[in-house]
This record gives structure tokens, C-alpha cells and sequence, in this order.
């Protein structure tokens, strides 16, 4: 039996990481500074979806922040206007916005922060979601073709990305030039290859970050400006460089499958408080964020569609890419077993679940499939099924 | 309270339609005909979804029946594999592959008949269902454009047309003429005008049938040959035209939701035993199937494009043209209420009941939302909502 450290942090991290704080402490800087932009002219986008190119935003001149919502607080607002039975993800997204339009007391400082949000057809839930949202807030929705790997599907997404920019110009007054455009495509790579750097560290064994640590990083990605966000994790990979860690017995876990949105930390603290290691996380707040860059040598806008339009999402089909790089992370993070994590009523990922671990079987890798809301009410649930996972990997 | 006759039919028809049994005969007639034209070589394609064009099967000399599972003995061999929580036309479909494809014993026979499934990316749960479907038969997926009403949506989706014939010329051996699809389109829009008359005699107070013969009737719409199924409506329309139906006080219903797939008819009779008149169906298996006809003046595969991208389908965003078709048959058919039928788990059609409401209220039409699944557990409890519905419009 794995026994339940009280700190998983105690059983092999000596020092704690002092440049997180910096992530913690760039909360309210980034929220005073985005109030003073739009003060002065500024237009803010909200995204919920990696699939929404940050480049396009950037080079018209506007900034962004990520709505998705990991709150659950928000949900029973959304539950007045959507199904219960839909993922938590988007109902927690819709009860902030709802709340923060019509004068509610969530305090969620994000929507009123957004001159439009930036949507986009991947799931169901969502794209049926953001025919509710203009009651609320303007909302443009970025249509993608669903079956990637064809040139007509690359033409379609890239007309869209185009239209999208004219809009953006539009909203902005200001020209998207090819110019300002690879000038972010670079930022945005750069911003990539860090967090292959910050990935990169977690090869070792042990880790020296946790993996909710990493999970609270990411999460602020497309929050905090780039060139804060690259600051910050410039600074933890630094210091994670400096770390030695002592060997644990611990488990090394992948998690792979629904994004964890702010507020959302339920699974990676389970797994760590059960004493898995969490050593990396194959999701849209893990290696499907970052792990592919933007061709810079290519037109801007086709390098653009190319590398958007392959984001291993399950809303693609065949999503063979991502089951190829599920096998791939396995192997070189070296893991000894994969959660697979789905939100309740993800129908994407939930079937996808099924390939997913006939990939890892014949690579003998195991697999846990956790599907699970925002609630308490499965924590210990969970966390018995955690416990004899690891105990039947070790 | 409205009363509960024991047979609806005797409330208000005195003959029972005899060519009702046409449909019902036709039934081996068809699956032996379907044998025999294999043999001979013809190809037969399996079809989920509105979505694929018949007009192109038939065109490059292959035949199709529909595959939509609406049993519920195969839902459990489809729940080894999928999800319990996805919707149960999904699972029915996808076990009665399954289990004809093992040499199971549910003897469904439509699976063994089929060399190939065309599917579509409608939704998440039938797409990412289709990507298990190749281990068990041949499957071609026809991608879709989300967003319709851009001329870049329609060259995407045209382009996938044309592949698509192209595909069934290599299935096939035939050449895929203009001329033949030409023909082909006259012909779907032949049964497409005369379901128009068949519903058209439904306006009538109280119509001379029921929702659930109408159901039985359109559950073979894809099944038999088109010569054949228009001989049957044909027929049907005749003998209809010759009844005269006693008034009676049952509220008018109009259905409107997901398909009724063969072997669920659980809504329509549930209705009916309570005394409501279904006078129509707005749902893939009633309007949506046939209320659009293909431009015959124009070049056949734009004409294809533009008719079949318009279908309204929840799985499109926005879907006005449905909350707009909703309101317009709700007047057309002089309903007195609504019943909003999802399948369990549907996202989509499940989160636009939001926008179909408030449609209706502001049109003053009551409705009353059923999410339901295939089996019997919920029948008595669906029965006393609908009770109270019918009394509350009385």
C-alpha cells in the first residue's frame, strides 16, 4: 500500500520554489494593468480555446486573458439557462460571465475586463454555449474544420484565420501588418521553447516541481502577458536548474486529457497527495498549449492555420497525432502509468479514452480513467482509485 | 384532467389506414432485394445522418440503407467499449455493429448488408464514435463546416462533396456523372414533395393519422428505395385524402428535437396515450429530412452544398434557421404546444432548447422539454409531465 504523505512536497523537495511567488504576485499587477490599456484605448479579447491564435490578437494590437472557468461557484447561475448534464468547464465559463453581466457577486474580474470574447466551434458544449453568450457579451466565433490533413480543410482554416484579422483590424482600427504578425509568431515560439526548457527539467527523477505547482503556471499563460509569462517561468527554470532533488520512490504519472482551468487543481492534488509524481500533463494546460511551434519561414498566415489546425485536440477527427503523443510523453518522461483525466460529459475525450488505451496497452504502459465535475462529492472516491492504481504500478 | 383512451385511434379515426401495411411488408422485401443486388455487385453504403447526400450514393450506381440503432438490446455491447453517459442512439448504432460484425445474436441485418459506412462530423459523440468504427467495417467520414453561411463554408463543404463522389467512383467502378446526379436530385426531390403533401394533410383538425404511424412511415425513409418508399407515401396520401376525421378536443403537439431512430418510437406513443394529437415533427426523422429541396437549375454540386449545409442540425452554430423553421410550423400547424425531445446526453440540442424557448415564449407557444434515453424506467414519470402539459393547454 502507497502510504499518504501529509506534504508530498516533504518526501522529496527540500527547498520550495521562491520564483513561483512571482506568479501569485502577478495576479493584481496584470488585472490593474489591463484596466489601465483599455483606458486608454485598448481593446481586451477573451479566449476560451488554444485554438484561438494569440499571434493574430497581438499583432492588431489588442491583448487577451483566458475565460475558461475552473470556479464552481459560478456553476449554479449556468445551470439556470444550460443542462446539468454538460461539462463543468463550460458551465463554471458561462455562470462568470452571466454573474459578472448582470451585477452578480462572484467577483470574477475577467469578463469585465473583455471588449469581445474570441470563440470557436471545437466541442459541442461550447460551440452551442456561445450562442447564449452575445445576450451577455459580444462574441465572435472562429469556425474550424473538424477532420485535419487536408489542404482544403488548411484553405478553409486559413480563410477563417484572415477574416478573423479583418475583424480584429476592425475592432482595433489598427492594420494587421505580415510584419507585426511574424513579429508575434516569434514571440509566441519563443514563449513555446521556454516552456520545453520548464518541461524539459521535470525528465528528472524525482522532479524538482510539482506537478500542481506547474499546473498553477500554466494556468496563467494566457493570462499574464507574454513577456511576464516568459519572465516568470525564465526565473523558475533558472532556479529548478540550480535544485538537486533526492530519489523518492514515488510513481511517475502522465496526465492526459481535459484542460484544468483556474480553480480547477481537484486531480493533480489527489494524485500528489496520494504520492504520485506528476511529471507531466498531456492537455490544453500541459503539452498541447506549447509542445508544436510556428513555421517562422513560412507565410505567416499558413504557418498559422498549419500549426493550429494540428493542436491534438479530441474534437478532431481522427486525432491520431494525439495518441502518438501520448505513446511519445510516456516514453520520454519516462512514466510508469497515465491518468487519463475527462470532465464530466466530455463526450470528445471520454470516447477518445477508448484509443487512448489500446495505444498504451500494447506499449504496456497502464492507464487510470477518472471522469470527474468540479465538485467534493468524489474526492475520497477518487482518491481510493488513485491509491490502488499506485500501488498496482509499483 | 384530460382522459387516457385506451387507444388513441379510437378517439378520433374510425378506419385504420390499410396502406399503413405497405411499409411494414416492405420490410424483407427490401433486405431481400438488398441481397440480391449485392451479389450482383452493387455496392450498398450505410448512412447515420442527414448529412450524406443520397443523391451522390445513388448516382455512382450504389444503393444505402440507414444505420440509426434505436434498439435498446444492443446498447450494452456498445457500453464495453464507449461511455455509458453519451447518447443512446450512439451506443445502440454503434453495438449493433459490434455484435453483427462478432457474430452476435441480435440478428440486426442491416450491418451484414453494408460494404461501407458514410459518416459525418455532426457531432462529438457520432464523430468521435465513428473513429472506432473502422475496426469493425469499412468508414468514410465526410467533414463539415460548423459555421454555414459563408461562400467559404460552402467551397469547404462542396469540395468535400466532389471527394466524396470521387470516393464512391472508386467504391464503385462507375463513372459519377453530372447527368446521373441531376437525375438523382429530381428524384430525392420527388419524395421530398410528396412527404410535403403528406405532412400538408396533417394541417387537417384532427389529421387522419397518427405521429406514430407518421414515424413508422419515416424511420423507412432511408431504408427502402426511394421508387419504393414513394409508392407507400404515395399510396398512404391517397387513401388519407379520401378520410373525413371527427373533431375531437386533443391538444395539437408538434415534436421537435432529436431523431426517432427505428425502434424508439417511446415519445410519439407516450404522447399519444395521453390523448395529444402529434400533427408534426421537427426533427430528423420528420421536417428535417425533406422540407428543403435541391435547386434543380444549378450546377448539381454547389446546388447539393448549399441545400444540405442548411439542414438545420443543432450541431450548426448558429442554427437561427431552425429556431425560425420552429416557430414558423409551430403557426403552420396551428400547434397548442411543444414538446422539446433530446436524447440523453445530446449536448447540442440539448443546450438550444434555451433559444427554442424563448422563441416560442415570445410566439406565446407552450413547451415542455423531455430529455429521455431508450429505456422503460422513465416511461411513467414522462407520462405524468405529459399529462400535466396537455392539461395546462387545455
Amino acid at each position: 500500500m502507497v502510504e499518504e504523505p501529509e506534504d508530498a512536497r516533504m518526501m522529496y523537495m527540500s527547498p520550495s520554489l521562491s520564483s513561483l511567488d512571482y506568479f501569485m504576485e502577478s495576479y493584481q499587477a496584470r488585472i490593474d494593468q489591463l484596466n489601465e490599456v483599455r483606458n486608454k484605448g485598448t481593446k481586451v479579447v477573451g479566449t476560451f480555446c488554444l485554438f484561438v491564435p494569440d499571434e493574430i490578437i497581438f499583432a492588431a494590437g489588442a491583448d487577451r486573458i483566458v475565460l475558461c472557468g475552473g470556479r464552481t461557484d459560478t456553476i449554479p447561475i449556468a445551470e439556470q439557462s444550460l443542462p446539468r448534464n454538460i461539462c463543468p468547464l463550460i458551465k463554471s465559463s458561462f455562470g462568470a460571465v452571466v454573474d459578472a453581466c448582470c451585477g452578480g457577486k462572484l467577483s470574477c474580474p475577467h469578463v469585465q475586463l473583455v471588449d469581445i470574447v474570441v470563440a470557436e466551434a471545437t466541442c459541442d458544449g461550447k460551440k452551442k454555449m456561445y450562442e447564449i453568450l452575445p445576450e451577455y457579451v459580444p462574441t465572435y466565433v472562429l469556425d474550424l474544420p473538424q477532420k485535419p490533413g487536408s489542404s482544403e480543410a488548411l484553405d478553409y482554416f486559413r480563410s477563417g484565420l484572415r477574416k478573423f484579422g479583418q475583424f480584429m483590424e476592425g475592432l482595433t482600427g489598427n492594420v494587421l501588418s505580415e510584419d507585426a504578425l511574424r513579429r508575434e509568431i516569434r514571440s509566441s515560439n519563443e514563449t513555446r521553447k521556454l516552456l520545453h526548457r520548464l518541461f524539459e527539467l521535470r525528465k528528472q527523477d524525482p522532479p524538482p516541481i510539482l506537478g500542481s505547482e506547474i499546473l498553477s503556471v500554466m494556468q496563467k499563460q494566457f493570462f499574464l502577458a507574454p513577456n511576464q509569462f516568459r519572465q516568470g517561468v525564465s526565473r523558475l527554470c533558472d532556479e529548478m536548474e540550480q535544485i538537486t532533488t533526492e530519489p523518492r520512490s514515488g510513481r511517475r504519472i502522465m496526465i492526459s486529457g481535459c484542460p484544468m482551468a483556474a480553480g480547477n487543481t481537484k486531480m493533480s492534488d489527489i494524485i500528489e497527495q496520494k504520492g504520485g509524481v506528476i511529471v507531466v500533463e498531456e492537455s490544453c494546460t500541459g503539452t498541447r498549449s506549447f509542445w508544436d511551434l510556428v513555421d517562422e519561414s513560412k507565410n505567416p498566415w499558413t504557418a498559422l492555420a498549419e500549426r493550429y489546425l494540428e493542436i491534438p485536440c479530441a474534437c478532431m477527427t481522427p486525432n491520431d497525432r494525439r495518441i502518438a503523443r501520448i505513446v511519445d510523453l510516456a516514453k520520454q518522461y519516462n512514466v510508469d502509468g497515465v491518468v487519463y483525466y475527462t470532465l464530466q460529459f466530455c463526450h470528445a475525450y471520454n470516447i477518445e479514452r477508448l484509443r487512448v488505451q489500446q495505444a498504451l496497452k500494447k506499449e504496456k504502459i497502464p492507464m487510470l480513467a477518472i471522469e470527474s465535475d468540479y465538485g467534493d462529492s468524489d474526492i475520497e472516491q477518487i482518491g481510493i482509485r488513485v491509491d490502488a492504481f499506485l500501488e498496482m504500478i509499483s
